[in-house]
């Protein structure tokens, strides 16, 4: 995709753009071929999700990695259509978290940390991921699926596998799927 | 860093964890020599923030690129410790935020994957970034020093620039800062 921003100055940010490509390129990808994930680049994400940061280092998150088609499709149903990854996916990593209110939105953070990690690394290795989070309602059955304890609970599960190539295509023209940089970056302090 | 971690089969996974090294590097930097960052490379870091995907892609955030050394030092003093790190940055991001109570869980974790692109994005371009968390008690010390409206709220700045020696040193022996592989890694289900 080319990003058609200029910079404050007018000038284009070529180099620096180009070395931070990899984060400017990933896009949630919603659906896979069938060809699996080398182990190898399992073991990696499953590694980054691992090396993710966290407030004070506190590792909330625990991880599971599932590869199996039976379980994929199970969790596919439990919450469409924000599962729907799910059903093609050929692999995907769940994050488990202690549920605990009065910490709700740090540990929030925290996962959307590990979450984007996942993400920008799936993309950096050739694959896709995409975020499938579980709305309240349908937590229990997930728990179920995957044998979550009662004082845990998943709000995010990432599909991975490889792309297809329609889920490669951007969905936006170039530059259309962000809003423009004048509305959203301000320098210095808040407009007047 | 070296990463100790084997696999689950015993093998290493050399050639995919190469590809995501910058993830698996990627620490929060807390002190900052005085050269200044490239401008190219803020725009850039400024770029990879507004590229980052949200719910919905609703694009909750605004983003305020600072480089000004006063407003930098006077954020250091609104919450220490916290904001240690805006001490000697040479720029920084602030985060602006809706201040919406029925959806704070889901833009927290909207918050996370921004902040983390944008601390990835610093080390791959060869810069360090640290987030300051503003609690509660501080913010309306940042929205005063950023002319924050009521309605918005900070909670994240990202310090950056250029890390001393020191900062760049690991804290912890390798393969001590996070919790081993096989107590936070599990495979297709809970373990039983």
């Amino acid at each position: 995709m080319t990003d058609t921003t200029h910079t404050g100055t007018g000038t284009r940010t070529g180099a620096a753009q180009d070395r931070v490509r990899p984060l400017l390129r990933t896009r949630q990808v919603r659906e896979f071929t069938d060809q699996p994930i080398a182990p190898a680049d399992v073991d990696a994400l499953a590694d980054v999700a691992r090396w993710s940061g966290s407030s004070s280092n506190e590792q909330p998150w625990r991880f599971i990695v599932i590869r199996d088609a039976g379980i994929l499709r199970r969790l596919a149903e439990t919450c469409q259509p924000q599962t729907r990854p799910l059903a093609t996916a050929t692999a995907a990593i769940a994050i488990v978290l202690p549920d605990e209110k009065e910490r709700a939105v740090s540990r929030a953070y925290d996962e959307g940390r590990a979450a984007e990690r996942v993400l920008v690394a799936a993309s950096m290795l050739d694959l896709g991921g995409g975020v499938s989070w579980i709305i309240s309602d349908a937590r229990a059955a997930v728990r179920e699926i995957l044998g979550i304890p009662a004082d845990r609970f998943v709000r995010t599960i990432i599909a991975l596998g490889h792309p297809t190539e329609g889920a490669r295509r951007p969905k936006s023209a170039p530059g259309q799927a962000r809003l423009p940089r004048e509305q959203v970056v301000f320098e210095e302090r808040w407009p007047a």
